[in-house]
């Protein structure tokens, strides 16, 4: 093995330097507002939304708790599914609760990409989590995604 | 000003270290494989495509070289704009050169970030650039997406 010397010490930490960053740097930090809509809303007034905010998924809610994700491939299949999307509330076509991945703003930066990562999402609902008669709730507080996630990352490279 | 003692070496360089190492990754390192249609695929074909390949943008090309670039965005906005998307070919309704942000397999990953996140788009395509007669072409070799940024990013975060 060549000997390993001057650079050794940088060399075998930056992974560690870069690893420790992202662990300490909290969700509530880089997170975006989320738009929401609520389950009657049609697939029609979803995507016109969509355009409106320039997002890639919006996220459902019920009294004012989470309930459903709508992403832009889920609203391109319903407009080619040959339903009326005028009349079509997108209840019917989301991605509803308990298969939405969620998290919390406490959580950090390198748990939320591996999430994205792991479940092909493109976005995460960051979520204050309530508890009523033992079942939770869960109120929405922001978004975060692979675009916050890129701008960490110039931010990181030091502009 | 407090004394900075101990630690100050490392505080100074985090970003450094960070910086470094994204500025040396080149983008050849982490592309995936382009998806790729003619001009003349139907707008319905190229959603079927985009469904199948699970890709969030498609490349166009003209007797081989990149012409165009077709988003989820602009399908979504394709199919509610009441055309025929059985007849209508991508052509007409792709993002065309010169208006296409691209990257080069050399470039860095950095560069590439900022790119995606100056011109808001998804992802770069990757591309070979021949000159013939004083005129550009480019063939497309590769695809950088936000994807792959959140990838390297686990990666980086050392599993």
């Amino acid at each position: 093995a060549r000997p390993k010397v001057g650079y050794f010490y940088a060399g075998v930490d930056e992974n560690n330097i870069i690893s420790k960053k992202l662990k300490s740097k909290k969700i509530s930090e880089i997170m975006s507002m989320p738009v929401l809509l609520t389950e009657e809303t049609t697939v029609y007034n979803a995507i016109v939304t969509m355009f409106l905010e320039d997002v890639g998924s919006i996220y459902i809610t019920n009294n004012g708790y989470l309930s459903g994700v709508i992403s832009r491939k889920d609203l391109l299949k319903s407009t080619i599914g040959g339903m009326d999307i005028n009349k079509i509330p997108v209840g019917m076509t989301m991605t509803r609760m308990p298969n939405i991945v969620i998290a919390n703003p406490n959580e950090s930066i390198s748990e939320a990409v591996k999430k994205i990562i792991e479940h092909e999402v493109d976005s995460l609902p960051v979520v204050d989590t309530e508890i009523k008669n033992g079942k939770e709730y869960h109120q929405v507080i922001g978004r975060i995604s692979k675009t916050n996630i890129a701008r960490l990352f110039v931010e990181l490279c030091g502009e």
